[in-house]
């Protein structure tokens, strides 16, 4: 049976991972978690952020179900860097998988889309780009500074999260693959991605391409998010689009993600877009409803797709209920998830 | 009186610049305008992009005025790196000034944002970033290829520009200036970009400051793009930001932007943001508002803010007459906004 990791994390993350450890267990009876303090509170209490000793004991999970890691009171970079991409460079998570649906019952913010019209789902690429770490300044506080970032793409990191996609998109309705990128200025790593793309697109030929720079893309986003199935993209571009995407689809607060390592060599991980949301935090009126989706990525991954469609149809279920103005309760919505999915 | 060259280009280009140029005459009379030859049509024939004679030439003049260039013809890059990043580059355009605006009249993608209700100008670095070109690419076209792009900022490139944003900041009504980074990511770029905002805020203290991660803004953009007065950020985040904006309040179709030197040592470039639009070409049907702002924008900084004031209002008058649906011809769109300008 499946052991999972669970890092709560801080703000709302422990309320919310609650519900889907609630679910987890519902559909799926009998999987351990053990669970990891780390985040801003244990930041704050002890100067740690990612012991070498937790890192190798999460390797021993079959995932990670992460809450929320963050805090005003950290310094930009200290958890992002030192704990969540830290985890998925360690991890190779080189797919960050972010779906994005306009749920029946739900209201977007656009005009002209329909609830259940969108149903598309970035690939993201989580080991290389600009998130690799690479770049440093000279001359720091003077007014010869200069600071660098350096973008680091290879053929193998590119080629393997663009394969990805195509499996992804071969088992999809639309079976459709948009690469976005920037070729006419990144014309370096674009013109990788490019011919990545090509190559890996010779091998499905059931599978239809299409290529649109990052800009015209984050455009197109928020004027036909219809016409996206799969869309695969580089590290930083994913981070922006998939926040695109979330917000046409009624926000971040319903947007599930994984970070994903296919071959399972390491832990996948799995975690609400959201983050800890201090303001709102131990009051049990988060909704768990991305936390819950997330576990369904999570359960899908460790092969249990039948649980994992049981509790997308239980959140449908009670996205399609809500009466939107009336105030949510974290547990319920988690035992009412619980129910819709077993039921 | 004020010399512009004109570089009509390719596609909707000439059509839409002669209506940007009709105006420009109308409330500037004695304006001379010398036309340049470049584009996608120039580079079929003569395989040339731009000759140095040319930007000479370009450089002796008070400002450009730009149609679109571009063609699904030419390879990706070519253009781009040749003709648009080469002049922005060439005559230290750092200002890469784009407005948007939600106009009276007219209607954008989102159901809870009102016409007039939008109104903001993201202020994008244009000089520096990962638009310096900086990159390369080992084992090409084998299985251990690597490609990089690098993002270059300088104190001296970030300072200015944040400067030029406060400064448009303190002449608008909202005095807000919103910078967008990724500084938990991007640390080093973004702890320049984070003090030199720092330390230019400190000398406007009746301007409002705010940070946001590029991921949130693009977001919030989608969201709440009421919100924001001023953006400042850099070249490639102010590239997908900007296509939001445009997004939001009614498409690029109406979108007008600068390219700016603001000391004046070298010529500024103004142009629509729409591109050629191959499929409308030469039909007499493509708008020339966006070209037409762009002409405000020019003539807002060569020093004749009055007359961009009446071609902006004319704009206003124009877009709140029309009935949705009607089809538009350019060449009396461009005889109206003249019309209205002068009266
Ligand atoms: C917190 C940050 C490092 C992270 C990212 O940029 O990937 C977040 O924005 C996300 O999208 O998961
Ligand atoms: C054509 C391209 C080089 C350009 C850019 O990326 O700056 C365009 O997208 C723009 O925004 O003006």
């Amino acid at each position: 049976m499946a052991r999972i990791a669970v890092v709560a994390g801080d703000g709302i993350g422990p309320e919310v991972v609650a519900q889907a450890r609630k679910v987890i267990d519902a559909v799926l009876p009998g999987v351990t978690a053990t669970e990891y303090d780390l985040g801003a509170a244990r930041y704050h209490r002890t100067g740690e952020v990612l012991p070498d000793s937790v890192l190798t004991e999460l390797a021993g999970h079959d995932a990670i179900l992460l809450g929320a890691v963050g805090d005003p009171t950290v310094p930009p970079g200290v958890l992002e860097r030192g704990l969540l991409l830290k985890l998925r460079f360690a991890f190779d998570q080189y797919v960050n998988l972010r779906p994005s649906r306009l749920w029946p019952g739900t209201a977007g913010p656009l005009a002209n889309v329909k609830p259940g019209e969108v149903d598309l789902v970035v690939v993201r690429e989580g080991t290389e780009g600009l998130y690799a770490g690479a770049g440093g300044s000279l001359h720091r506080d003077t007014p010869a500074e200069v600071a660098t970032e350096e973008s680091l793409n290879t053929r193998h990191g590119v080629e393997r999260v663009i394969r990805d996609a195509f499996t992804r998109a071969a088992r999809r309705e639309r079976r459709r693959v948009t690469l976005v990128h920037k070729t006419n200025v990144l014309t370096h790593a674009g013109s990788l991605w490019a011919r990545a793309f090509e190559a890996v697109a010779a091998e499905h030929p059931d599978v239809t391409t299409e290529y649109q720079h990052v800009d015209a893309a984050a455009m197109f986003l928020v004027t036909q998010p219809q016409r996206y199935d799969v869309v695969v993209t580089d590290n930083l571009f994913g981070d922006i689009l998939t926040d695109i995407a979330a917000a046409v689809t009624g926000g971040i607060g319903l947007a599930a993600s994984g970070c994903i390592n296919p071959e399972g060599r390491y832990p996948s991980m799995f975690e609400p877009v959201h983050g800890s949301a201090p303001d709102i935090a131990g009051k049990g009126v988060a909704d768990p409803v991305a936390a819950v989706l997330s576990a369904a990525l999570l359960l899908e991954q460790l092969g249990h797709p039948d649980a994992a469609v049981r509790v997308t149809e239980a959140v449908a279920t009670e996205l399609s209920q809500r009466t939107p103005g009336v105030p949510l309760r974290t547990e319920e919505v988690g035992d009412r998830l619980a129910g819709y999915a077993t039921a």
